[in-house]
This record gives C-alpha cells, structure tokens and sequence, in this order.
C-alpha cells in the first residue's frame, strides 16, 4: 500500500517536473538569480545587502525544492545520478547551503553562486545539445592539438634557453615560456618581445616568424578540419533524409527491374 | 467624379515614383546630402557654412516632395506604412523638418540628417535584400549567442569577484568586466590586464587562456553554423533550379515506364 | 618583295618570343632587377653605387630590347596595345629610359625601377590568372562593399561630430574619423580611443561595440560570398569535366530508350 | 650458417621494433626527455643538476639501444636510410652522443635535446600522416605564396625608398622593411608605424591600407584554395568510397540492359 502511494507521489512530482510553467518558473529563478550575483558586484547601501542576502537564501530554497522535485519525480532513483548534469546541478545546490561567514569559504561560495548561472544550460535542452556538440568535435582534434603543443613545447624549450636572460618575466623557464609564446600566437605586441631578443641575437626574428607560420598552419588545419567534419555530417544527414522522405528507387531497384524484363522477354521466346 | 480625378493623380504619381530618372535622382540627392554631412565635419569659413544650411533645406525639401509622391503613387494608402523602410523615411523627413537652432536639439537634428544616408539601403533594392539576408541570419544564431553570453557573464563575475580590487576601472562591477572581456576576446592588449591580475593571483593566466579559448570555440561554432546554413540553401536553390530548368526525369519516373513495361509484357503471354 | 621580308623577320622575333629560354631570360633579368633594387635600399660604397648604376641601364636596356622582341613578334601591331599588360610593360620600360638626375624625378625613376618587378606577373601565365580570377571575384563583392561602405560613413559622421573636440587627431573630420574606425575594425589599440571618449561620454562604448559587431558581420558575409561563389564555380567546373570526360548517359537518355522499347512492344501486339 | 644465424637474429629484432610495448616505451621515454627539458629551464639545486645530468645520459643511451635496435630489425639495411625519418633520428641520437661540456657546443648540444621531442612525431604514425598532408598542402599554394612575396617585396621597396630617414630602424633596408611590413599584416601596433610616417608624408595611408587590401585579399584567397582543395580531395574519397562499397550500378550499365533488352524484342519480330 505504500509503495502505490509512493507511486502516486512520484506521478505527481513527475507531472510537475514535465510542466512547461514549472521550468519556465525554474528559468526565469535561475535569471534572476543571475541578476542578484551582478548587483552584488556594485557597490551598494548596506540595505540592499541585507536585501541581496535575503533572496540569496530564498533563491537556494527553491533550487533545493527544484533539485528535490526533480530527484523524487524519477522513476530509477540510481538513474538520476548517471545523468552529468544532474550530478551537477545537485552539486551546485548542496554546496550553496553551506552558510558563507568564514572569510575563506566566503570566495567559493561566491564561485558556487556564479556556476548557478551554469544551471542554465542545463535546463534549456537546446544549449545542452549545442555543448555535448562542442565537446564531440574536440577529440577528433586531438592530434592536431597534439602536434600544436609539441611545436608550442620545443619554440618553448628553445626560448628558454636562449633568451631567459634576455627578459626572465617572458623567457624564465618553460612554463612562462608557453604563455608568452601563446600571446606571441594572439599577435599581441608580439614585436615588442622580438625588438627585445634581436637586440642580443640579430636573427632571432626568423624563431617568431617560423613559430606564427607553423602555428597559424595548424590553427588553419584545425578550423579546416571542423569545417569539413560539420559539412559531411550535414551531408550524411541531408542524404539519409532525402533516401527516406522520398520513398526514391536506387539505381540498383532499377537494375533488378530490368533484370526481371530480361527474364520474361527470353521465357516468351 | 473627384474620385477618377484621384485616381489619374495617383497614377501621375505612381508613373514618376516607378521611373529609373526619379530613382537615380534620389539616389544622387542621398549621395549629395552625405557629401555635405561630411563637408560639416570641417572647419569651414562662415559664407560655406550658410551655404551648406541653405543646401541643407534644399535636401530636406526634396526629400519631403520625394516621400509624399511616393505616398501619393501607393494604391492602398495603409499599405504604405506597413513596410518597416516607409516608416523609417518618412520618420527621417518629418524630423528633419524641426527647426535645428536649440543646442540640444542640434545634436539630434545632426544625427537625423546622418541617418539619411541609410535611406540609400531603403532606396536599393540590392542592398534592402543584403539587409533581410542579415538579420535572417541572425536569430539562426541565438542559442550560440546565448550560450557565449553566458561564458561571458560567468567569467566577468568571476572576474569582478576576484580583480575588482586590483584594478577597478578594469574588474570594478560586472558592467565594466563584460566590456573588459571583449577586449581580451579582441586580443587588445589582453596580456597587460593579464600580467596585472597575476601579481596578486598568480594561477590567473588560466582564467584568460581558458576564456580564450571558450569564446573563441564558440566564434568558431558561430562561423561554421552560418556557412553551413549559406551553403544548405545554396544547394538546395541549385538543386531546385536544376529540376525545374532542365525537365530531367526523376529515378521514380523511369521506374513508372519499366512498370507499363512489365505490364505490357505480361498481357502479351 | 619587302613584305615578305618583314613576315620573314616577325617570323624570326614570333620564335623568340615563344623560346623557353628566352622566357626563363626574361624571367632571370626581372629577379636580378628586384635585387639590384633590394641592394639599393641598403648604405653601399660609392664604388658599389657606380657599379648597381651601370646594371641598372644594362638591364633597362634588355628591358627595351625584349619589348622591341615582342613588339615586333606580333603579327597585328594593333592588337599589340589591346592587352593591358602590354601597354603596362611599354610604360614602365618607356618611363625607365627617362634619365634620373633630377631631384624630383629621381624619386619616380626608382618608383618605376621598383614596379618592373610587378613584369613577373605579366611574364608568368600563372600568376597572370590568379591576378585575373581576384580582379573578377571583386565587382560580386560590390554591394557588400557599398553596404560597408554605408556603415564606416555614417559612424565616422556621428563620431567626428560628438568626438571631434575631445580628439581632433582622430576625430577632427570625416576622413581622420574613417581612418580611425578602420583602426578599430582591425582592433588595433581601439580601447585606448574608447577609454578616451568613454571619460565624456560614458555610453560611448556602444558605439564602438556596435561598429565591430556591424562591420565583423558584414566582413563575414564577405568572406562566405566569395567561399559560396568559389565552390559553386569549382562545383560546375568538376561537373561539366565528368559529363564530358565519362559520356556518361544521363536520364533523359533512358527515358528515351525506354520509350523507344515502349514503341516496339505495342507495335508487336 | 653464419647467414642464418643473422637472420635469426634480424627477426628477433623486427619482432621487438614491431611490438607496441616497446612503442609506447619509447613514446614514454621521449615523454619523460620532454619533461627533463622543461625541469633544466628552471633555476635547480646542484643535486638536481646532478640527477638531470645521470637522467639525460640514461635517456641518450635508450635511444641509442632503440636506433640500434629498429636498424638490425631492418631487412634491407640500405632502404632503412631512405626514410627520412629514419635518418632525423640517426642525426639527433649520434649528436646526443657528442659531449658538451665546450660552452659553444653546449648550446647546440641542449638545441638536439630539445629537437628530440621532435621524435614523437616520428613515433606515431598519425603525427607523420598529419604532418606529410601539411606538407603536400604547401606546394599546391605556390603561385599565391609568390604573388604574396611580390606584393611584400614592392612595398618593402617603396617603404624603405620613401621612409627610411623617418624611422630607419623600421625602414632602413628592404629586409627590415619586409619585417615592418609583416608586422603591419598582423595589425601589430600598425597605426604608430602610419601615423610616423603620416607627420612627412599625409597621404601615406594610402600605402598601409593598400598593403593591408592586397595582403588580406591574397591571404583570404590562399585559405580558400586550402579549403577548396581538402573538400574536394574528401569528395572524391566519399565517392571512390560509395563506388567501391555498394556495388552500385552506374547509369552506363543501365544503358548497356536496355540496349540488350531491345535487340531481344528486335530478335521477336
């Protein structure tokens, strides 16, 4: 008997959860709550903090709320937590409860607040397919990622080795190396740091401008590269689409008809 | 009777507003009145300038002779101002007509008198059709804008978080770090505000490299959706073109014909 | 008698011209001449200046020897003048024979001395076709342009009328301002020019971030037209060679034979 | 029998050189060299100098023994050579073996280190595939590389012949020119080149927006040759694909049924 009841709870909450009202209400929570962690940053009277922590703690509740509705709304309580964004979004409620005095914990909680604005994409299907469809493209990429950090690495090892007392702040060791090499790539004052080098060694421009080609190449060969897998998934896609709206015979189909012409021809004869 | 007198007005009207001259005509007076908004910009010794007001009048006179024949020339007087650029025009005349001599008032009537200049995009064709095509484009995009606004939100409160206090005019309130952070995804001077945080924070390269990164991921994202979607309705422009120019059977066609084949074959057994 | 002797002769200089190695020549003498032009540029010994001196009539006069070569090479004189890079190349070589002791012609003697290495693309076919399919490409982008053009006019006007006291070096007039708004289009210290009119008018910034999102859009519908226009053209290319190429029957072809098998069953019955 | 005994041998090192254990070891020693590099960038205790110094020998000989290994495990001893690869990893494993303890050679002696990482791309196949469709890419793009060249070279020519008395560090001699004007291509700080020489020359503009026109046009017309060459080369691999796997009949063949199909109803008759 109390499991059917537990059933009926559950439908109830699963109604909710599917309610068009419900997650435009969760929506519009998560925009305000965007908009209460921008009015933080000002400077205000200490009314409107007071304000500002008030609805802070209203609006944790009802993501705690949410976060239940959602959890108990589930028919496979194990499934729940298999989903990333679940898990997430569970995360991110759990740690707002954490009260926020101790001065070192007042910054994460701050951080946690700001990631509530992530929830975002986690209610709004359409922006979490448009991520999961970022994060596939990445790995295809991974050689010639791989490739651009063995360049990035040896321009850095050679950097460090001749230019490190040249400017220690750019060239110190390979770590500091990479990010200057990295800002070298983002063309920014790029010359100010080879004006400085070819002071001590007249030819060093020829270790920039091989580093942009070689980069700017494989930059180039990695946008080429999604482009061209974006353009062939569209194919596919549009191929398969039209082969099955339009019912269209193959060339094969017609290939058996004849076929099958043929025979009745040579039985009349 | 006055109504057939109306209506032969009308078609006067309607003769001159469709005629090549009067359009080049336009055109020509649009062209000479950005020359004078720009002959404006100078220093200009006293007689120019009340030569230029008296041009000035001249335009303004012309164009409201111009906007009320076409006005004249429409069959369906309510029509005329449901075309979005009809409004616009006439919206520029009749503030054009305000007299330009309060202080405050100039400014406006300067910026009126520029914005004639986009009655050029009203008046060709070519260019109204290159504007539809842009803002078609535009809400394609939304969920990608959306999902960069989001990036930028987040890491401008993490950033007036955490810098505010080591440069406000940079990280001061969120405002401020979201116009910060269009300059670091513009690569202006985007290592100075680095190199400034990570005297204090030194860890925080990794906020700008991965902002970088984000953003510039989802750019991409953004360029290779709009030339997918360019080149989809190309194809499909080409592929409609192709069938109803050249009167090519389709594969369903032929296999229609191998059927009354068949057919006929069967009945002569 | 004379007539044939003038056909034998422009037989003769027609097979020179058409020489490989008179081509490779050519070719050879222009490299030399861009870098006796290089050489000029650095501080030489004034034996060395006699020397560069002394090349420079040799290879002005190889120059006007290959012209006459050609020239006379031509079997209609008239069409000799038609190409445009035949009348290029006569100017150049003409204005070279001009001597070069006074001051102010001096500078346009090495000016002309420098545009003989542009003769490498009217030697060299290839180069001459790329030039060839750019110059083409560009009228496509006509209204684009113009729509650019639109753009860049009407914010240098509101710009040097609001910003033209707080900077006259970039915004005293209309034609500083366009200066200065295509430095903000390829984001070259464009927030130093914000930051300065963001002190009087603090919501300037709209102004600049509007600019870059209207002109970065309007560069890449740009750069999508000639992409679309490019694959289109290489799109037909390719089908017009494989219909050639295979004699492949198209389906107009079997509908014709099937008609055609049509015909003989009804007449068999 | 001495023979055999070698063959036996031969193929014991084949069946080593073959074996992904030993690959990913060496891939795991290259790793492990990469990171030596990157520790010897930074200021270290003596000890560890000492450390890095036993590591660095121990690593040298792995890749001697690996050399030795891959070169018994080869058939024919001459084609081991052949391969370029092959013979990059000779180079940098024998100058490993050179001694450095003569600071002039210590530079070059830590460079080979550094080129070691190098190695990985020679590893793993995908990294040489990769790198080998890079370098085929290059000569296809020639006669846009030399137009680009030629456009540089006048400009560079023009600008040091009219500007280098007003900033001979940036236009002193065509080569220093021809860095400028990479410099001005990347739109680093290009304005303070300009408005240098705008204080003698106020039309110079002229010259860096031209230069920025061709250079942009030509590099925007190198990209677009890229990608048209890839999507063709992977259209046609798509159809040699599709061709090959479906055993689809091609309308030829569909042809050739048809016109047995008719000779059978002409026998009939």
């Amino acid at each position: 008997m109390g499991s059917t009841r537990n059933d009926q709870l559950q439908q109830i909450f699963f109604r909710i959860r599917s309610n068009k009202v419900f997650e435009f209400f969760v929506i519009g929570v998560i925009i305000f709550s965007a908009l209460v962690i921008g009015v933080k940053t000002y400077e205000l009277p200490p009314v409107f903090v007071q304000v500002v922590g008030v609805l802070d703690i209203f609006i944790t509740l009802i993501f705690l709320v949410e976060i239940i509705i959602r959890f108990l709304g589930e028919e496979d309580k194990k499934r729940f937590f298999n989903k990333a964004w679940n898990v997430f979004d569970t995360l991110i409620v759990i740690m707002s409860l954490v009260p926020i005095e101790d001065s070192e914990m007042a910054l994460i909680g701050r951080l946690v607040r700001i990631f509530r604005v992530l929830r975002m994409v986690s209610i709004i299907p359409e922006l979490r397919l448009l991520l999961n469809s970022l994060l596939t493209a990445l790995p295809q990429l991974g050689y010639v990622m791989l490739m651009m950090f063995i360049i990035f690495y040896i321009y850095a090892a050679v950097g460090s080795t001749f230019f490190a007392e040249i400017n220690p702040t750019l060239w110190g060791d390979i770590a500091v190396s990479l990010l200057t090499l990295f800002r070298v790539m983002t063309f920014e004052d790029w010359t100010d740091v080879m004006y400085e080098t070819m002071t001590v060694y007249p030819l060093s421009w020829a270790f920039y401008l091989t580093f942009i080609f070689f980069t700017a190449f494989a930059f180039l060969n990695m946008v080429i590269g999604i482009v061209v897998n974006v353009l062939e998934e569209e194919h596919q896609r549009i191929a398969r689409a039209e082969a099955e709206a339009a019912g269209e015979p193959t060339l094969k189909d017609l290939q058996n008809q004849l076929d099958e012409l043929k025979a009745l021809l040579q039985k009349q004869q």
